[in-house]
């Protein structure tokens, strides 16, 4: 009985080629499954059917979509995850949503190997192979375009050869990646790091320069989660799907960086992600109203160490577990209304309320009802700088 | 013979009333030190006048615009300094400027006591007097409104009663502090912190709605410091006065945010500072190009820390000195040129170019000359996923 | 109807005096509350009558031995805290229980204020108020030995006048606080750094140096808390009671160490902890084998932090509940037996054996049965080193 | 012309075949470079002379003792280098003081490519090859038993067929490393880890255990650097050397411990360092006394960080320079003599003093001459305390 491989199928070039390429390298038969993380494109009924046509013995389809909210952009948003500080780790967090159905389709099918459509120098891989390796660690890892030589022009000219009923004439000049959270754009012309972004490369926004009208919206968190905009309801996968229309109508969310990739080299990428930035952005200034100081301040550090562990694609480590251990305490009171308004790229918060704001206006306000005793000052301030003080003793004339 | 009283002196109302007041409280005799950091306004020789017309013994100024952007905003720079991720640190920075040049004062005077215009409820008492103890420990530190109880509507009385040669009338409902670096500005109807700012709050800035033109700009960068802006040399204040100018033309920099004070309390703060946002913007993207991997997600967290402490006011400590250590030996590299287009409230790099570059064309392209040995992949993710792996054999069905 | 005030009571000569000392100042009512927290010394329905017969108007006590050992001293060994890496945080961890019975009793009672015996130099202070400010933010604190004046001398003459049935002959030259997780001693002769302490400061442990046989012990923990000790189950106060006794006969957790006080000074302290540094590093160890590499390194940033808060008396600070919500998680694999030789001061850990062991023979092996595939390691250090080498490229030379 | 191979050469079996071995296997010239880095042993001129026996080309011999201990031990004293808080660094510390004498050779001698004795799964192939790749990236590396599958039993067999000069029948159970700063003993019997450590394999230490009269010891720090003992003057090398001695005499400084490797795994590892024991402990409490506060804890973040990336072979990296610039100026005033007691396996601080002390006693004592004012406390807590007493008022009853 032949070996079993479940691949991680795309519906597109690659991996309809990867069936056949795989079928002929291993002797084994392979599984395709897709997930759908809100990539958008075709339907899944039409991507199941093409994999069975290009010689998938068995091929599924899983819409992934409130799964991928509730479960990897919602922690990601509690952890304001933002790798070097910009890039909202659009493709990292769908990676492990995929591999979870990927382990779970090879288990139900008794495979013992999964295979992906990565390159060999890219994160992807390693999101893929460690996130198997976690969940499934007696599972094998192949990825026929690095580890079986399946270049580009031998994809084409086997797809040609064996009449596989797939588009093999279009080249997008560029890699591209996208998700409910966000789209990323790599290679081309961008690979000159002094070039700027073209217009032709955004499709989750609008041009930001364009005139237009402001929207202004008021986004509800409830213990960190998104649960109503403009006081209407909505789950997760909701409000990411609004916040992606309204905030990528008004240009909100493009990035554009050189970013430290795991496998040791830097690389020049573009990203959109109109809803996860202003989400984000409402996010972190609802936690500046209700979390305390010490936790906010060390939050930063744990935030910091999330969004690399994710990116480096240690989703199902412990680290992670005890990470999320953390955050969801500290998301505990991050509950309330942020309004902003989404213009000309900027998603920019004009005001707060919660009922479990820290913010006292009697102890903040110069105005009548000042609450705050100002003799205290003194003594803090004199024992808050002793140590500088003493040292200063020491150090001054020296 | 009476004990002398350095002033930190602005030509405002409340500290032209302090120089009698002090004087009617303590006896001793006032000197004036008045320390521009590029806030505007008067003329220096004006202030100089006016102090002694209030009283003071003695009057001085000095113009600190060069020692400030140079000895305090260009290290701010180089730890890309936001403290919350959001503000430059405007008010942070020249405290700890004006503390040197009052110590100065008082050691050259003979003074015992130093005097500043601070209430006691704000961080900017902290950061006078923990710099005035880590600069000349054996000085006193006083705050006539904190200390004697000079309230606003008691000094314009005083002034009155005296004649003092300054305007009583006019009433800010804004509590304001400015300089080279930005602007910042709080209570009034801002204490409600559900009310958005309005267009009058800012001075630095042009509404980022209003049509007109982008402005690109190319910015040079040596060892972490601006030294040119268009391919034309610029001192460091030379460069934030001319990016102030630009970016502050496009609408860039604004910050609205509940902020944690060092003094236990969340308050609100509306800032601009466009020519520190578009530095630092592309400050951080170069250090993106020229910063190794390790020591970039570490100098994070020297950079958070260098914001807390300066923030806090401790400017002079020695902890302040060891980060320096690390962070100059991280922007040792940090040179070249980025290019950025201002509009909108944007200040978004577009393009970047270094003899320092740690981007590899050849290793990240995925055309041809592409010399990345993607064999090497396997072993890596193995052995970087194998920790998560061992720990999976133990966790899973657990 | 007069005020309430809650005492914490010691049955010692200072807290006896604050009885009526503070009746005397303020007017009020005194409740005297004894906490045990393992200090030994008196019966506790001793010190209760005694609380009565100085004054006080009802007098509680409480064993919380038990609630010391599972709610404080636990979750301090979850976190190996050691506040600079010595010390094990024996007072710190007390004050936060006294406080909640405090607060209960305040509650109860009706009481307005609590009052403690601490002087205004210390910690203790600091962990009693702001503990209540955090437990009970509407009651006021005080402190007789700071506030109203009530030196030693003062002290010991209002108990002689008053007729108190205390002694007030015997002058301890030390300051001495205990309980079950330790002992601390300072002032006297330790004030001079360059003295050695003397045998005379020790009653948790015997001499390390004298001749005695080694003391083997195995200690089994179950998530991270100790469950048994020679293969026979105990409670947490079991454990530490035991290994007090066994640790302490051998001279084990002696330190003598210059300390940061919060209040902003340097302290000399001499500690003796002979259970808590035996179970400390007994955890430690477990840690080592049953906690995968990326956790433990960055638990180690989070257990400093938690050492820290907790000696800076932030026990119930929303930063401690969040740093305990990484610290649980962490712990959840701590499971399995630590063999130790107790001897000569010594605590060392000579085997470990763990069902949640990631230590793997067959990995780790050198010999028969070696599975690692070390043809993996070439592709691993080439990317793991590749940063580096691309920066030494640039720097070489240079 | 053949190509040259630069071979880090120890003179015992291992490499003795490797001469041999990388000629047959690569056809390239062999030259054996010898490092002194305080491992003890054979003469350097035996070992010179052997390399040529055994078919070296050419043979280099450094002492490098002197460089070792101030280059790569001091600067890890400074940083109180201790891998998961035990191990001070043995190997990790002497691997890029070899890296640098290779190739400097290599260069000399227009070698392309090192080599070394490695296995495949510890971390010193990581250390020679990233350090290595940093200090000459156009080189190679090779390592025969990792990839030319020199296994133990061919390597004897090839010294017997060509009548090495080397004894190839003593077979050392264990696998040992040791140099200047300590001794490293792993494999054997110690791969179980519930296997307690033998007195077999101590050859730096004497049993702690022994009954033996104590030694007294004052170390003299400048600036982080040992330069005196009993108050004469000594070079790190002499310092070293001397506290290995005395230490060691003592029992101090066996760790026995289960440790993470670079590569994934989890070992155990046993070692001996009683001079860097001894030392790291003097120096820690210096720090005490003459490092403030927020310096000392920001620098326990720095120094952990220090100790893994050194650990993780990457000496030569920008990182590692950045940390130095911090612990540099952390060490400038780590001035002053420390007394300690070394007995019964224990290093014991027992007096310390220093023209650079922080601590001072008219603020610390309870005695005459306190000068601490105690009314500063009360604004010092309320307002220190605020942030937490805030949240709790919003969090109690939830």
């Amino acid at each position: 009985m032949a070996e079993k491989v479940v691949l991680a199928y795309s519906g597109g070039l690659d991996t309809s080629v990867c069936i056949g390429w795989i079928a002929e390298q291993t002797g084994a038969e392979v599984i395709a499954v897709a997930v759908d993380v809100g990539q958008g494109g075709e339907d899944l009924e039409e991507i199941r059917k093409r994999a069975l046509a290009c010689g998938a013995v068995e091929a599924e389809v899983a819409d992934a979509r409130d799964e991928f909210a509730e479960e990897y952009c919602v922690p990601a948003l509690k952890a304001n995850a933002l790798y070097q500080d910009r890039y909202p780790l659009v493709s990292s967090l769908s990676r492990p949503t995929i591999v979870k159905h990927l382990a779970a389709a090879a288990k139900k099918h008794g495979a013992t190997t999964v295979a992906h459509g990565c390159t060999g120098k890219g994160n992807d891989q390693v999101r893929f192979e460690v996130g198997i390796a976690s969940l499934a660690p007696e599972l094998k890892c192949i990825a026929p375009v690095r580890d079986y030589g399946m270049t580009r022009d031998k994809a084409i000219a086997f797809a040609e050869v064996n009449g596989l009923p797939i588009e093999t004439t279009k080249k997008n000049p560029y890699s591209i990646d996208q998700n409910l959270w966000g789209k990323a754009v790599e290679t081309g012309f961008l690979e000159d790091i002094w070039n700027g972004p073209i217009e032709d490369l955004y499709s989750y926004t609008q041009d930001p320069a364009a005139a237009r009208e402001p929207d202004e919206v008021v986004i509800t968190f409830t213990k960190g989660v998104p649960t109503a905009i403009d006081g209407k309801p909505v789950t997760p996968l909701e409000a990411i799907l609004e916040m992606n229309r309204r905030a990528g109508a008004q240009g909100v969310g493009r990035i554009d960086m050189v970013e430290d990739r795991l496998v040791g080299i830097k690389s020049r990428e573009v990203y959109e992600a109109p809803g996860a930035i202003a989400l984000i952005v409402a996010h972190q200034e609802l936690e500046n109203v209700t979390v305390e100081r010490e936790l906010a301040r060390f939050k930063r550090t744990v935030d910091q160490r999330w969004g690399e562990l994710v990116y480096d694609g240690l989703w199902f480590s412990p680290l992670k577990r005890a990470l999320d251990g953390f955050i969801d305490e500290a998301n505990e009171h991050v509950s309330g209304d942020i309004r902003m308004t989404l213009h000309g790229g900027r998603a920019v918060v004009t005001g707060r309320r919660s009922g479990e704001s820290l913010y006292d206006f009697n102890l903040a306000t110069y105005d009548t009802g000042d609450v705050f005793d100002q003799s205290l000052a003194k003594g803090f301030i004199e024992l808050f700088g002793l140590p500088s003080k003493i040292a200063a003793k020491r150090d001054l004339g020296k």
